[in-house]
């Protein structure tokens, strides 16, 4: 019997994960928000993954319970664990994913580097830290942010004000110091439940307006001593945190060589979509492997260069379908990986990937593709 | 609007086309002879292929119809066209695959180089062939063969008397001259509708028992010659017969360079499933395009080498799925795919696929992976 994976939530991560269990012989099915979602082809139960019942109900039908984002509550994910589901990542890993001060506190116990930050419960504590930190920080919901949402760079306390206000009893909000730094990297890790460990090589990435833009992969000019480091931070998160399948960490490195910690995500990650073209094992179905407690793949690059550009939507009018017969024209050695999602301002659509031994080559490649569906 | 692919037979060819119409944004639906077939998570109907109200039904619901097998009778073909139904490859291609008699003389009209060959009515036309080449011939019946089955070779006329008696009064069998080859090859073609086509490297295939084996691309040790020489039949093929989709050219090597073509299919073919990935476009996502009227994708390959080695089932009580731990540990760099059938012994049940600089090791890699299943 094929072995059964439940991913709840529909969207391109679901979909992405789709091609690799069909090769692999896993049973995907997908518990979508809605009908016509970007993994419909495998939704076998639509519902609110907020919703108990409806949860249990999916996870009944599946041998592993995994994701395709972070939101599903604490409190339903316990409950499956103690109706003995195989949920991966776990809710005691998950919480760090949900929680940005829970994190925060978490990798200063494991030692890990990050920022300067500081759980702040009113402007008052919010100025303290400002005075300490050059009068600018970032502020952050501690939950539910992503893409740049719930993200702030202030240099009064009132700008947070409406946060504040918003703010339950008890809840804070995240202050961190604005780091210099002179790039993003990220370094993904893959890890089963048993404790394998697979490293991805760190690649740069390219945020526009919050949103990541585009990725190197690897980074470009690290250091071995940075490749080295990084790998260390994504194993030691990987295992002081507990997770199972893939681990993002995003990285800010400063000017003077150091990598701190910005972000985590326990899911495949828009930083690894260049691995589906590139590495001989991708994220999503090294994702599978490790939900699934199958051995892991190997992450190793299959080209010198791999270079991945977000396709953002553009006029509501303009579907990617419309512009994909010109772009394969015009990029026959381009991979287009497309998300069946209605093309909104600013939304991910998709996103191109490009090989090849020269990096300039590549980079010009995968953004001119992405650019004909602009 | 997504294209909607419509393909008529649910066995592994369609199954590997869901990854790639996935990430390409097309709306894949397969009409599978029965539930749970190898591409049953894109099953939208289950019926019989030799229906005409059942597969005009079927094309109703999609953009254009295409193909996991080449048996659906012509007078359907002509049904969908007479609908308006874009067929690809359409019945004026496909006959030259349905049948081989029609294959050979047309094959002739056109020059390509083939073996000698004979429409035999009768025992005493096999033996005056027989007689012709000295004592050997190979005979085949002009429908319904693959792997192995429909193809004879013998020494005297009685031993297809058989299949005279079968068949039916103004047919014939097809004899043709044993080939004394070296190796075999395979030239893969992908061409579109309005006539751009483009050229896979020729392959080296290795059969065991009248069913492919293994396959090394590209050919090792081919001269420039014989990769143009094999290059330019493959399009006149797909040219002269008017295929659209992927065409495979079975092909011998004499051992005085010629190269005879033995047998063609008519999508995409196990002589290619290196291509998944060995390849840039790999040969399911290059049909899928050439049917779809997409522009091709870029057919070179990835790597130095890639190797592809059948797995086929064993005891019946050994399931794929069992197997596939133990494999997955020994071979990370591997790539499994699997086509969720039962595992009946000689059946092909899925494949490895490995690509690397050294063609021994590659090799070694992915016998070795796919012995794990034996």
């Amino acid at each position: 019997m094929a072995v059964r994976v439940g991913v709840i939530g529909g969207g391109q991560l679901a979909r992405m994960m789709i091609a690799p269990a069909v090769e692999l012989g896993l049973d995907i099915r997908v518990l979508a928000e809605d009908h016509g979602m970007a993994a419909q082809l495998a939704a076998t139960q639509v519902g609110d993954y907020r919703d108990a019942e409806t949860v249990r109900r999916f996870a009944r039908e599946v041998d592993v319970v995994t994701f395709d984002h972070e939101h599903v509550p604490q409190e339903v994910l316990r409950l499956l664990q103690a109706d003995g589901v195989e949920v991966h990542p776990g809710p005691d890993a998950l919480q760090f994913a949900q929680d940005k001060l829970a994190m925060r506190a978490r990798l200063e116990e494991l030692g890990v580097p990050q920022p300067d930050w500081a759980r702040v419960e009113d402007e008052a504590a919010l100025q303290a830290f400002l005075d300490d930190h050059g009068g600018r920080a970032v502020v952050k919901t501690p939950r539910g942010g992503y893409d740049g949402k719930g993200v702030r760079v202030v240099s009064r306390a009132e700008e947070a004000a409406d946060w504040f206000a918003a703010t339950a009893d008890g809840d804070a909000l995240l202050a961190e110091e604005l780091v210099p730094f002179v790039r993003e990297l990220a370094q993904q890790v893959a890890r089963r439940p048993s404790g394998d460990a697979v490293v991805y090589p760190v690649v740069e990435t390219v945020q526009r307006d919050g949103v990541c833009a585009e990725v190197i992969a690897p980074a470009p000019d690290a250091s071995e001593k940075l490749v080295e480091v990084a790998a260390r931070i994504g194993v030691r998160i990987a295992e002081g945190l507990g997770v199972t399948g893939m681990l993002a960490v995003e990285l800010f490195e400063t000017d003077d060589e150091r990598i701190l910690v910005n972000e985590l995500a326990m899911r495949p990650h828009n930083s690894g979509h260049w691995s589906q073209d590139g590495a001989i094992t991708g994220q999503f179905e090294q994702h599978l492997r490790a939900v699934a407690d199958l051995p892991l793949g190997d992450p190793s690059p299959r080209a010198t260069w791999a270079v991945m550009v977000n396709i953002l939507g553009g006029p509501a009018d303009a579907a990617m379908t419309d512009r994909l017969p010109a772009a394969l024209a015009a990029h026959p050695s381009a991979k287009v990986h497309t998300y069946a999602k209605a093309p909104r301002p600013g939304r991910k659509v998709g996103h191109v990937n490009v090989t090849g031994d020269d990096l300039d080559d590549a980079v010009y490649e995968a953004r001119s593709t992405a650019a004909r569906f602009a």
